[in-house]
């Protein structure tokens, strides 16, 4: 657009056409000036044909947003960049008027939202530029609608307190992009407040609402666009990112294996059933058995993340139906520690990676949910299960030797190591084999324990690995054993028939890992769109 | 183990106590010798109690890979890691015995096969060292067995041709890992063999196993063994990791969305139906209701990888009933025009990263399946759907205006542009909006089009894209005209009432891509363990 100036002199014909040309922008301006005004007339009660300034602001018709015009991205500034280093300039945003506030009819302030940055914008009535329709306009403006600012750059003098940018517009145009219903299901004020205020507006006799999970989750919408909620997925994305990074830096594959099996994936507990194309068939409760087979297919190191299925009724803080499942295996020369081995180095790569690049996020999530950051050692603490239970007896907590832990007795420990060795993480190994699934390896020197570990965060279970049997006929006589009809299995261990590697490996819940670094409460809180026994929408 | 010279000096007591220790380790040693012979004579003919060097072969006892001892895993070198660099070092392996050659009673070779690489062994009979039931020990293995091979590594004068490193290992030592079934159901050789070379065969008069393909997915951990397959499902891993690096560069957020879900997903084609907990549901066949409720929930810009399930009944080269998919949907200013940037920018970087980083594995897959690489532009052609169907009317091909172009179309097309533009990749856009989902976006000046694209790789679809609807009275509207009962899927038009940004994006199939870029004839080449509506299994 900039380029004529560049351009040689013009011929006659050239002029003319060039004449022609700015007629024909120019007409094109006044129709779209006229659609602007029936847009924003048929969506307001604003009779804007009275303002020789309606231009300036209203509903943008839909035709505008819908690819008419190919536009140069870059136009707009993202709110993130407003600072100082834009002073005085003009800049153009889009983002959600968050919150608007009229004072009284010739001022109204708005506060604008984009990506979790917010920037304060001024629109006032001037003469030739802002009219007072306009301020009214803006008044008007329901909460989270998506807005195209116009306007300068200005440095107030005192701090904004309302905004995270410490600039402000003063607004020459103003248009309303997407407009949002007038009264919102929640109110993202509500949304984002932490238990915190809400106990100290208590105190000092305010009631302030507490908007309760169930209401977050069914308009999940508006609930995840709090900045803890926007935290919280950063997070998320950021622990796929640290976890695929470490293990394709150390040659494992990445592989995608199939959520539609027939029989069940790994017995036991429940699985949803389904029709496959007249065949039964169910989700896999995990992608264990064909990580393994892939294994014996000779890639060697493998992992896969994909989503997992449970059937199971759990109403715990900690239990989906559905979840996002990070899965490892790996051929091992001899020992289950080359397993854990990776675990190790993993998650202390992955924790500090977090703790990196996630600053602002993990901020985010503290400010609304307060948490200690996790503790952890560089070289992470390993204590058999025998050992565990030992402190646990030392402190009056008696466990059934080749029995499991239950959740409360997963705490004490927790807290037990914590007190002892400082660490929120750590490795608990060589299980009892009956806790165990029949695929996982008996320990060499007692087949009442198992080459297997649990690794905790905060108290809480986010690993579990172990050592597979790779022997063909000791898989299928540890298949009878836990009651697993063998020929629901044949190809499972028939995979096992033509030369397989010593391997192990582990299962990781993504979202387990998040609640748990950030000491959050409910797992609920970090699956996207969670699934439970009550829940299937949205 | 080397850090005893390091030790001070020791007193008389500690003299004692080591002197005790060494003593323990020779009967330790000698205890693994027993199991050693005792376990080679339980598995194999060989009558070990009267070879005096019967410690250096044999078959493994299971306790010894049960996690008996930790080991440091670098003791073994990687095969592919055997070159000159190593000569007349000792070395010690862990493979697979890919071919085994008995040369009188004296002398066997072996081809050991890790990851890929292949490197020849000679175990040969030598007074004091290699005894001939060794030998007789290296002759009877089976094939694909894993063994542990130590020994000298020599360089032959002569190079090696049926292995791909260029050095031998004199064999001093043989241990058999896990032993294979004698017969295997698929021969390896024939299943990495090229239709070249069966052809040539076939002309010399020879006849060669042909493996067809159902056989190689019925016994899919063996098949997966070739090269090809090794090199196919490496390309697949970077095809992701390309995709994932690209967009989290430019700021994109991953997110898991729930394939369990209510209704069905988008309407129209079968899904798969299950009983959710007593309430009726189905899987999601894509997750573009849940990725664009995430647009509305301020995440900006989103990708997920993961699983898609489609219960149609086809049959063809190109179609399963479950495989990943490569989603990606982002905030427009105006136009898709910028989601089309996004695909143009982001397969460019992922042709040129395959084409930089797996040159070895692209090259095992032409091997077998030989392929010319793709023809594609810095920057992507665009054609419009009525530029495209005017190309194919000129060569006689008549389309009708307002439907698609089926298969052979498409080819005719990709084969056009071709021979027009030079490039195998190219987007197609403006499509009919009645072929199109009902939240695609009508063009602004005739809605007999779509804001929309298709991508062509070789003539053959791979990604699917428009900007979507995000008005929530026309998504009601849009919704009615293409006969979906709307409140089936209230939650999700609900979500555009808080303030909708305008969006777009796109869907892309991780099996075509990568059966499209390496010229393959058949999707279930491409996917690890395919599904299609007859094979749930493996």
């Amino acid at each position: 657009m900039s380029s004529e100036s560049q351009e040689p002199p013009l011929s006659s014909e050239a002029q003319s056409k060039k004449a022609a040309k700015k007629e024909a922008a120019k007409q094109e301006k006044l129709r779209r000036k006229q659609e602007l005004a029936a847009a924003t007339a048929a969506a307001s009660n604003l009779s804007v044909e009275d303002d020789p300034l309606a231009v300036n602001y209203g509903f943008v018709p839909l035709i505008e947003i819908q690819s008419k015009t190919p536009v140069d991205v870059n136009e707009w500034t993202r709110v993130e960049a407003l600072d100082d280093s834009v002073a005085n300039k003009p800049v153009k945003i889009r983002g959600r008027a968050q919150t608007i506030r009229p004072v009284g009819k010739k001022m109204a302030f708005l506060v604008i939202r984009e990506n979790g940055f917010t920037v304060q914008c001024l629109v006032q009535a001037q003469p030739e530029a802002v009219s007072p329709q306009m301020v009214k306009f803006a008044a008007a403006l329901s909460r989270e609608s998506i807005v195209d600012v116009e306007g300068v750059i200005s440095i107030p003098a005192a701090p904004i307190k309302g905004a995270t940018q410490q600039v402000e517009i003063q607004v020459s145009k103003l248009y309303c992009v997407s407009k949002a219903v007038p009264t919102l299901p929640i109110n993202l004020e509500d949304a984002a407040r932490s238990e915190v205020e809400i106990e100290k507006a208590i105190q000092a006799g305010e009631q302030l609402v507490r908007v309760n999970q169930d209401t977050r989750l069914n308009f999940r919408v508006l609930d995840l666009r709090t900045p803890a909620n926007q935290g919280i997925f950063r997070i998320q994305s950021q622990v796929g990112n640290a976890f695929r990074q470490f293990l394709l830096a150390e040659s494992f594959v990445e592989i995608h294996t199939p959520k539609l099996i027939a029989g069940s994936s790994e017995g036991g507990a429940a699985v949803f059933r389904l029709d496959y194309k007249g065949q039964p068939a169910c989700l896999a409760q995990s992608p264990q058995l064909h990580k393994q087979m892939s294994i014996c297919a000779d890639f060697g190191r493998v992992f896969e993340i994909g989503p997992v299925f449970r059937a199971e009724d759990s109403f715990t803080h900690r239990h989906l139906c559905e979840f996002t499942g990070l899965d490892v295996e790996m051929e091992i020369k001899k020992h289950y520690f080359e397993v854990m081995d990776v675990v190790d180095r993993l998650f202390v790569t992955l924790f500090d990676s977090l703790n990196t690049n996630c600053k602002k996020d993990l901020e985010a999530v503290a400010n609304q949910y307060p948490f200690e950051p996790l503790k952890y050692l560089r070289n992470t603490l390993r204590l058999t299960y025998e050992e565990g239970i030992q402190m646990l007896k030392e402190v009056g907590v008696e466990i059934e030797p080749f029995g499991d832990l239950n959740t409360e007795a997963e705490r004490k420990l927790g807290q037990l190591v914590l007190e002892k060795y400082g660490t929120e993480f750590y490795i608990l190994h060589r299980y009892p084999l009956a806790v165990r699934p029949f695929y996982t390896m008996p320990c060499y020197d007692n087949s009442n324990y198992s080459n297997s570990f649990d690794v905790f965060i905060r108290g809480e279970e986010i690993i579990s690995g172990a050592q597979r049997v790779h022997v063909p006929e000791f898989l299928e006589q540890r298949a009878q054993a836990c009651g697993i009809e063998v020929k629901t299995i044949s190809t499972y261990i028939d995979s096992f028939r033509y030369g397989a590697p010593p391997h192990g490996g582990f299962g990781v819940g993504l979202e387990r890992v998040v609640m748990l670094f950030c000491g959050l409460n409910n797992i609920r809180k970090t699956s996207l769109y969670p699934r439970d026994p009550l829940r299937i929408a949205p």
